[in-house]
């Protein structure tokens, strides 16, 4: 699938041209003609006989990078100095950084930051627990804890690599809900370890964000932290992309006027994602879904399903989805459904299957980078067509939800997050998009849209109050 | 001990008082009548009739506090508004914070900070693992490990009531020595629990800085990380304690004209601290130490020992120090000792005993916040005499040491921290006194001393390259 240049494949050039002749406009044909984009040209010293300038282009990839650079290399007079990765500049020492909320200038700040004034404040904290919520920072912490075995769609290439990401995660935790977090990266892949090593590190923090930890380990981790922890455990990959996915299918919904209970949803893939997705849907009125995974649709009668364990997620799916009795593939499955809803690989589908659903089709094709369907052809047949990527409409994108759901819960002080409040973030996601904006190329707003973060929070702490889950006691007043 | 009113039990209350009249002149008196300090004194309001007026007060104790306020209730005309705790003021929602680095204004930079952008890093790092030295904050990060054990002074307190102590312990980090420090209170005090926890946080940072944990778990918890970890563990409580110690010990030394082989050394404690004090003494070139605990001189022979195992803290001790054989008591070890190190408890020594030490002699009396013998008192017979406070000269702080510690192991990219890295350490912190400046009253400087971090840091870092400690390969040209 062809793409556009994109700054996340980005250089910056340096480049000595002559003061006199064309070369500047010789730098922006050559970068053109290789289908590469300038996004800055600035001349950062000008003699009389040579300019320096150095020019930013952004690439479809590395290797489309590079044969820009040498494109360049090839005009007459112009000598190519430093090549710099902007993406990789960025990470150069990390990207985030601890920093003191105090300036300690002189003893008397010393003596009331650390010894011997700390002291009392730690005694406070012995004699009631619950004063960590308004004395440390614990008031507005989460851990981004991965064990980097499953990794965007990089896969399982450990704690160490696992970094850059939860870094970021943690940059957009507080860019969106000047929220602290910070990542834990686990050199461990043991179940048993993560819960043990998560529940050991809670103290300082109001919440836990999972990260990219593979099934079905994270299911368990998640299951067993959320029965022993009394602040919240969020496994973004599953529940965060269930809350988007919630909230874009309810404005799709209205855009081609149909009601939740009435449509039938057609899933691929019953990863973490998936069956996260699955549950908010059932718990939100869907009463028909069906979902495929590489093995076609998911039934109680397929032969690996036959034998499995009552509590394994695939039977799960089998004992509460598919109400027709539907069996196949996934293609025959989606014809005439209402919704598509893939969380799994490229091109499972193409446009014949997409043409084949029924009118006022739903497709949600989120694989990344490449979409279930190209999306440009399922919008031929379908009403509404999202997918994962910043480059077509309808960005489905965990950054709308994950920052606001957070920022809920530490603002109720919440123990626990649960179905509830994940509904109320994909309502209040759902209703920034007001009812004149709303349209099959608008059903969920932008990750830079300014109300997202703080309607998503009102929501579920408003929720987390309701459901008592808040703590009670003298720090809640 | 009568104690000095001190910032960190200090309030800022309000009040109002007429405009005309004595009542600034009857606050300050009425302060200063029951012992207390103004500090700070703003009009924050000012009317015909009234003014209100915010009144900094320190004491030397909270009850101290109170009864100076209770003193200002009594003052006719005055009417008192909110008391406010200026430490505990500052400790509201914690005192450190995650900052970005970037700015994230726009989908490009977010392509850059977090997906796709990230991949290509992270690709980076799973093919070259050292590169998370470059590309991530592992660069410049220290945990801050405690398992709130043996807090302060406090004792065991648990993770939650030390958060206070590690968050101003990170702040340090940052104002002395530049690092990113994020503080982990474990809930747990199981020593393979916690070796394991920090084994599998270790990806993401690039030193353990373990903190008040209790004796004898901290020996070995510090051990077996060491022996686990490609990163360097230090123990403060034992380590930088032992580093500002024999810092202060060899400027003592050069006051009294002594050599460091020539003294005979009594210590008071055998804990953490004194063990580590001990041993990095006797590295520095100590041949003659006398350690004594609450059952009096360790030697050989003592009813306790005789049975100890071969490799107990005691037993160790027993086999390395008291070359001449003393038995006895602590008073009686001290007299004609030329150095006394008490790392114990208040007041086991009087000036009798300081009196009949050698002629020169030095006294560290380190117990906080009661030292092992009245400084005031030492001071008339001794010629040296340092203490843990900082309201008597020759204060004895880790504070001169741990970040530049750490500065210099992190810019060394040191695997390890060793014994020559510790008494380089203590070499560059005494050199920061200048032979001009050095005198009984002034052996080490202030933490504010502009030149320590520094110092410390270029001799650690000296010394871990040496050592070949330090990280070889791409990412440390």
């Amino acid at each position: 699938m062809a793409t556009a240049p994109s700054v996340s494949y980005s250089n910056t050039v340096r480049l000595e041209v002559p003061a006199s002749g064309t070369a500047v406009s010789q730098i922006t044909t050559a970068v053109e003609s290789r289908g590469g984009s300038v996004t800055g040209l600035d001349v950062t010293a000008s003699g009389h006989e040579a300019l320096r300038i150095d020019v930013t282009i952004a690439a479809t990839s590395t290797t489309h990078a590079d044969e820009i650079v040498e494109q360049l290399r090839t005009i007459e007079g112009v000598t190519l100095g430093k090549v710099s990765d902007r993406t990789f500049l960025m990470h150069l020492g990390g990207k985030i950084e601890m920093a003191s909320k105090h300036p300690i200038r002189n003893r008397d700040d010393l003596s009331m930051v650390y010894t011997p004034g700390v002291a009392r404040v730690c005694m406070a904290i012995a004699e009631n627990p619950e004063d960590a919520r308004r004395l440390t920072i614990k008031r507005n912490t989460v851990a981004v804890v991965t064990d980097g075995s499953a990794v965007l769609g990089l896969g399982n290439i450990g704690p160490m690599a696992a970094m850059p990401v939860m870094e970021g995660k943690a940059a957009l935790f507080k860019r969106f809900a000047d929220i602290d977090a910070w990542p834990l990266c686990l050199d461990t892949q043991d179940t048993d370890a993560i819960v043990e090593i998560v529940k050991a590190i809670a103290p300082g923090f109001a919440g836990i964000n999972l990260e990219d930890i593979s099934a079905p380990r994270c299911f368990e981790i998640e299951a067993r932290l959320r029965e022993a922890l009394d602040i919240p455990v969020f496994h973004d990959d599953q529940h965060g992309t269930a809350i988007v996915v919630l909230a874009a299918l309810t404005n799709a919904l209205r855009v081609v006027g149909k009601g939740i209970g009435d449509v039938r949803v057609v899933m691929s893939g019953a990863g973490a994602a998936g069956t996260a997705i699955l549950k908010l849907l059932l718990a939100a009125g869907v009463k028909n879904a069906v979902v495929a995974d590489i093995h076609g649709v998911v039934h109680a009668d397929r032969e690996d399903l036959v034998s499995a364990d009552a509590d394994s997620p695939l039977r799960w799916i089998a004992d509460n989805t598919n109400p027709e009795g539907l069996t196949g593939t996934l293609k025959e499955a989606v014809v005439g459904a209402d919704v598509f809803i893939g969380v799994s690989a490229p091109n499972v589908l193409n446009g014949d299957d997409v043409a084949a659903m029924a009118e006022g089709a739903i497709v949600f094709a989120l694989a990344n980078p490449d979409p279930e369907v190209e999306p440009a052809i399922a919008r031929q047949t379908a009403a509404v067509v999202a997918t994962g990527r910043s480059d077509f409409p309808n960005q489905i994108n965990n950054v709308l939800v994950f920052p606001g759901v957070f920022r809920g819960l530490l603002d109720a002080q919440s123990r626990t997050v649960n179905t509830e409040m994940m509904l109320a973030a994909a309502g209040a996601l759902a209703d920034v998009v007001a009812e004149d904006e709303l349209n099959r190329n608008y059903i969920i707003p932008s990750v830079f849209n300014d109300k997202v973060a703080g309607a998503v929070a009102g929501a579920v702490r408003t929720a987390a109050k309701a459901a008592g889950a808040a703590v009670t006691g003298p720090t809640s007043a």
